[in-house]
């Protein structure tokens, strides 16, 4: 089934807030196999919500309509829908009760003002609402299914779970799954070029999508069944890892930090990082990740480059010989904090991450991993501005404590 | 104007990500003046683009198209562009040679696939993209103007602030001017409640925007000039800077960690972390500045607690009898460091970040500075889960030395 999403709000237009809304419907009409071709968002505009509502009622089966439901002059939604509709508003005394009553049961006098609450455009059905006062609105209108709700997140959630989800069920149209691949080592490009063949409006469909130097293979099936779904997904899964190698770290919520960290909590390893110009970036993506301390244990960030001597006991002479952007320093630097921190790996970072360069060019980042089987290091150039060379390095550099752990960088 | 935000990207539709691009785009129209009726996702689809576009078209001054433009099969933005218009794509070599230098001068060789970033429809020009490869694309159409950015934020944002707002000011409708006074110490309702007699649609308006506990307040005028701007802006401003006194820390660009920088450089003092809860976040968000070492010495992320005792000196009978969430911890650990590390300020930081709490409620944080006055510490409770405590820690840490270097704690 193709179901538009529309919501209703000034505030989502000028980003006042969030269309959360939006994205919390689309992943569950997903999840229950229906499409999706537009989202639309309107502000508190009759004219305006009710061509929203008629250019959806051309090309959808069902709209679910988001916001405008309040008992204020800016609540719009009922009358664009009897606008777009052509159907009348009718009070519903019932409907009224009910409202009085639940402003009775909390102990307040209901103000006048959420009457409005108690209109329904004709034919429509109202759908209760567990959470709030608006209850929601059911009509099927020249054969689409056109569903009102209120904004209010949690009032929305209630309604779409207990009202509207099940009544675009029976269709029999079957549910979507997806796979997310996770890989690190090549450009978006290169990845799509590896999987061209693969490509295409085939089920299951493949797309890519890029974050801090990660690309990210998404699978995804449409079928009647979980199992069959699973069963799509799983020989395009293997033809994808296949290809794609030691680039592939992780699948769905399998965040490098957490796979580093089992990695390590798997060999009761544990980690500590010796940053300069990460400035202890990876240190604090590694301890976002809950119960890191298992196998983490701290960092020395050698801002200023006696520290990297006085601490970490890298040889004064070796950083005039090489430079304190060089590899033999990386490598000085992890073996040092090996034992200042008393870690069996330690990454290391030095290099220029600008806007002025710093011995070698901006963008020049040496990583050096130190493990029990030895200590190595090797230079990467990034592109971009400061932010995001370090962003990128400390990316680059948990991949290659990854790499170095399970011994295919060596 | 009137101008119509069209975000491309299944990912949009199926919930995968939220559309935070259509609220910061939203929100910096509004603060220019503009108006906006709708605003639209589609998926990954040319036809669908293209229709999404006519109907832009149709009924904007401008459309701002956001995703589509990466160099994999799924971005389709450009062929919607040609479809919707009837404008054919033209490959320019110039831009295909910069693309290729981009990347030689990362040490890359350029994928085929991004030729297709050289590719514009007939007429259109393109738009440098400091932050990525992709470049936007500017054209106008039967007298709409027509902006596609990167989907991804941060290349968005530098394109929407450097290329899209500025055309479209001019128009004669004279100019948007905003300040930003930059506050931390009070919630936003608190402030709000301060300054409620300023709050309304007047010229010059304010605002309120909070992030990570900072609270910032925003004075935009209109007017036909910016002295005209800056003579409206700046009565007001005074009045909100004498009613927030110290909570006021910053205008506009100046982030706390500038601020920060810059009293230490004025005075010739030097900073370093003694992380523990904050696992380095303090230290990366520093050494985030252009220039942070003239400033910063380095940190010592101190996870394990026996590395308190070790690196730091913090006296083992001290942790045993007060425990290491404690103010007597962060004091000793802030003049540990002080001599560990040869800083004349140091930020310490122990708590109880979550999930799990560690002797202390979770939320716990307790802050410690030591400045050449001396030393002090104190406790913080922050809600929420363990990344939005940290967050909020950080920014709380950096107020504290702020406040301990011009003498305000004191």
């Amino acid at each position: 089934m193709i179901v538009e999403v529309l919501a209703v709000g000034t505030e989502l237009l000028i980003g006042q807030i969030v269309n959360a809304n939006a994205a919390t419907i689309g992943r569950r009409l997903a999840e229950e196999g229906h499409d999706a071709h537009y989202q639309v968002v309107v502000g508190d505009n009759i004219e305006r919500i009710a061509t929203a509502i008629r250019a959806a009622l051309g090309r959808a089966d069902a709209v679910i309509i988001t916001g405008g439901l309040g008992p204020t002059q800016d609540d719009l939604t009922r009358e664009g829908i009897s606008e777009a509709t052509g159907r009348q508003l009718e009070f519903v005394q019932g409907a009224a009760d009910r409202l009085r009553a639940r402003f009775a049961s909390a102990g307040r006098t209901m103000p006048e003002a959420n009457l409005r609450q108690a209109e329904r455009p004709l034919g429509a059905e109202f759908l209760p609402n567990p959470k709030g006062t608006a209850p929601g609105l059911a009509l099927v209108h020249e054969g689409c299914q056109v569903f009102a709700v209120p904004g209010v997140p949690e009032e929305m959630e209630a309604l779409l779970e207990h009202e509207i989800l099940p009544r675009l069920r029976g269709g029999g149209q079957g549910i979507v799954k997806s796979r997310l691949i996770r890989t690190w080592g090549s450009s978006e490009s290169r990845v799509a070029e590896m999987l061209d063949d693969l490509y295409g409006p085939a089920n299951p469909s493949i797309a890519f999508l890029a974050s801090s130097g990660e690309i990210k293979v998404r699978i995804t099936a449409k079928a009647s069944s979980e199992a069959e779904a699973d069963a799509l997904i799983g020989p395009i899964e293997q033809v994808v890892c296949e290809r794609l190698g030691s680039r592939v770290f992780g699948v769905d919520q399998d965040t490098i930090e957490v796979i580093v960290l089992g990695l390590l909590e798997e060999r009761r390893w544990y980690l500590a990082t010796a940053e300069s110009a990460t400035g202890g970036l990876i240190a604090s993506r590694i301890t976002s990740v809950p119960g890191a301390s298992n196998a983490f244990r701290g960092a020395v960030v050698t801002y200023a480059t006696d520290l990297k001597t006085g601490m970490l006991g890298v040889p004064e002479s070796l950083i005039e010989r090489e430079g304190v952007v060089s590899e033999s320093t990386a490598v000085a630097m992890a073996d040092g904090a090996a034992t200042t921190l008393g870690a069996e790996v330690v990454v290391s970072v030095t290099g220029s991450a600008g806007p002025d360069a710093q011995e070698r060019p901006v963008g020049t980042m040496i990583i050096g991993v130190h493990t029990p089987e030895g200590t190595k290091a090797r230079t990467m150039r990034f592109p971009g501005d400061r932010e995001r060379v370090r962003v990128y390095t400390a990316t680059a550099a948990l991949h290659l404590v990854r790499l170095a752990v399970t011994g295919e960088w060596w």
